[in-house]
């Protein structure tokens, strides 16, 4: 025994990986565009099979380019523990949002491996593929397909914006990792860890430095489509039109109106809002939006949902409109065993700590169907995530990825 | 003498040439997508060189790429008069806003070469560069250029949405004319006359075949840049965002309002809005929108212009807004004489006549400025236009020639 495993934790290589890894898609407002699937995303996953090499992990992918970087445990017979998140971003995304729980998983494989302790299961870092579902929508695709939640032939026909297929894009992926075992989809899993930055401001405004993370919210996704008609900007009269743009404009309001809660706990937003043919001189012809709902509660993710088609047909004006629903994930509560282990392991370490639910969603939703599975959070700068100024610090950062270290080997030492 | 020059117009010719013109950038549902200086546009200038080679008219261009086709005169030394358009069209465009004035004007040359009659002064066909002004705006460039109503030099460092400059596009499109002579920017010319469908209703209501165009209408354009900040749809409460989307569409509606009249004579049109970064589950950062408005009144165009920064400052919210004025055209009459000739020969022809302003803008306006400048124009179907749905008769069209080509000779006749 080389005393705690935690003890082992390298905080400034750890962090020297993260500034390493912001670097692929790096942006000039210091934050990240690495979209699923794309250069940058190839570029940084190479430089992860790199850093598990030169600690003796082994670097498998699976058919949706799941990414795995495996410890190899007393008995590899076993299902092995999962730890990880994701790597790609947002278009303008921040250095922290999913790459923490991969590198901070792998800074506690290297400590494992450092702290000459072999663990009973083999423990796998773990990149899921497309969480953001920003080229590729709706995200966490990669634990999706792994978890059975989604089926990989429906995933592989989803086209980005240029008309690239999954399918064409994880071809182009696993012919340059080529050289790496290939694991098959939904191999057995004993459990998942992810750890993650909070994307909230509670952890911080309560200065502490675990967030024990309960759960993760409702979610309901949305799109939109309203159709219209083009017409000349300088001879169509108003009453003759049917500017798309007009309702959509008159649709959005009624829904801001119609999901108002004055105690503010709704999270309701329209993030994506394209026009065509967006000319300044064209009546617009037509509107796509979406609809992102999300809510702890159950009852009321499905009582505003379903308000959403509601308002859209009440509102469109001289449009036509279509509302299509893309997701719909109830409110989950991960087990309060890893809930207990968290908590344990941040007192053990002398961490402040606290329990919250995730209003964002994560890989761990859908492993959270297949194995035990549970989240660490860490405080983030003004709760800002999604964004170039998202922002944490070396020691918070430390910290969450000790806590890591030491939930990860008790649980790959239990049967 | 052989007759009046009308009778020789090739209606047949007229009508192949606008069918074929429009297959260059042809769109599935019948429109025509054939951006200023696009490859499309490239093969569709090809054409008309061809074309123009074919009845002895010599093409040449001009380093703002306004591509000319010569017809003689008997005084070769005098300003050539010019009667055209443009050839660019609108993403969703159709096959005649623009093209017909070109081809009509090509056709009047052609009548009047198989006249067997020389006119005094030369009359050249012109196609002017980005008239639409969809891929680079504003618009109307290659006519302001000529005009000098805009520096040229302003004009090549305006950018595509891809970030390609006007001067990157010239120089492909010169290259590949490299064969032309050669025009000074801005040579002498004598008169300007513009065929064009009235892409608007009221000849075709009124049953009146040509139109006998009094003037331009005014018009102000405004972009509009609205700054929030990005954050994850998830996480960040109503508070605490600053959602450029929501602040757009509150200033989008309280524009409305204040451009709302009851008599339905004003054009207000926001056509282009562009959100950043545009992902369905972070709060948008950006939104920048395009105001078009437009009156026969300067006093309604001045008056409500001046209201669209106010409306913007007053109704941004919690986001930044910028204004700013692209364009101040006002309201312009052409000439008394180009409009009793325009008349004149419609009703010598036969044809049935009606005087009418032009909201929509054209190249007419900046030549205008310059020399004696007339419109003319045909009924196009349910006033459609900028739209796949464009729509005209090929008797229309043959009638708007015969009276182009009357015109053209009387005027390329006068001192």
């Amino acid at each position: 025994m080389n005393g705690r495993i935690s003890d082992h934790v390298d905080g400034q290589r750890l962090w020297r990986d993260l500034m390493e890894l912001a670097q692929f898609g790096a942006t000039e407002l210091g934050g990240v565009n690495r979209l699923a699937l794309s250069k940058e995303e190839i570029d940084a996953r190479a430089a992860l099979v790199r850093w598990g090499r030169e600690c003796r992990l082994e670097a498998s992918v699976d058919p949706a380019a799941n990414l795995f970087l495996r410890l190899e445990g007393r008995e590899p017979g076993l299902p092995p523990l999962l730890l990880g998140s994701h790597i790609d971003t947002q278009p303008t995304g921040g250095k922290f949002d999913g790459a923490y729980g991969v590198v901070g998983g792998l800074a506690a494989l290297r400590a494992i491996a450092a702290s000459g302790r072999r663990p009973r299961r083999s423990i796998e870092v773990v990149a899921w593929m497309n969480e953001e579902g920003s080229r590729f929508a709706p995200g966490m695709m990669g634990s999706a397909a792994f978890t059975g939640m989604r089926r990989f032939e429906d995933i592989v026909g989803v086209r980005d914006k240029s008309g690239r297929s999954v399918r064409e894009a994880l071809d182009s992926v696993l012919e340059k990792e080529s050289d790496l075992p290939r694991r098959p989809l939904g191999f057995p899993v004993a459990g998942y860890v992810e750890a993650h930055i909070e994307q909230g401001p509670l952890l911080e405004a309560e200065g502490r430095t675990i967030g024990v993370v309960t759960g993760i919210g409702g979610k309901r996704t949305f799109r939109v489509e309203v159709q219209g008609e083009p017409a000349h900007a300088g001879t169509s009269a108003r009453r003759e039109r049917r500017d798309a743009l007009v309702s959509a404009v008159a649709i959005v309001d009624a829904l801001q109106t119609a999901m108002w809660d004055e105690a503010d706990t709704v999270r309701f937003t329209i993030g994506m809002f394209t026009v065509t043919p967006n000319a300044p001189s064209v009546v617009p012809a037509r509107v796509v939006f979406s609809v992102d709902l999300r809510h702890n509660s159950d009852d009321i993710v499905r009582s505003l949902g379903d308000k959403v088609a509601v308002v859209c047909q009440a509102t469109r004006g001289k449009c036509d409109v279509t509302v299509t629903e893309l997701l719909y994930d109830p409110p989950l509560e991960f087990p309060t065993s890893i809930r207990a282990q968290v908590r344990d392991a941040a007192a053990r370490l002398g961490y402040s700590h606290h329990e919250l639910p995730s209003p964002a969603g994560h890989d761990s939703r859908y492993l959270h169907y297949r194995c035990p599975t549970g989240m660490i959070f860490i405080p983030c700068k003004g709760g800002i995530s999604h964004s170039e100024a998202e922002s944490i610090t070396q020691s918070d950062a430390e910290a969450g990825t000790r806590v890591l270290a030491e939930v990860a080997f008790e649980l790959a030492e239990q049967a």
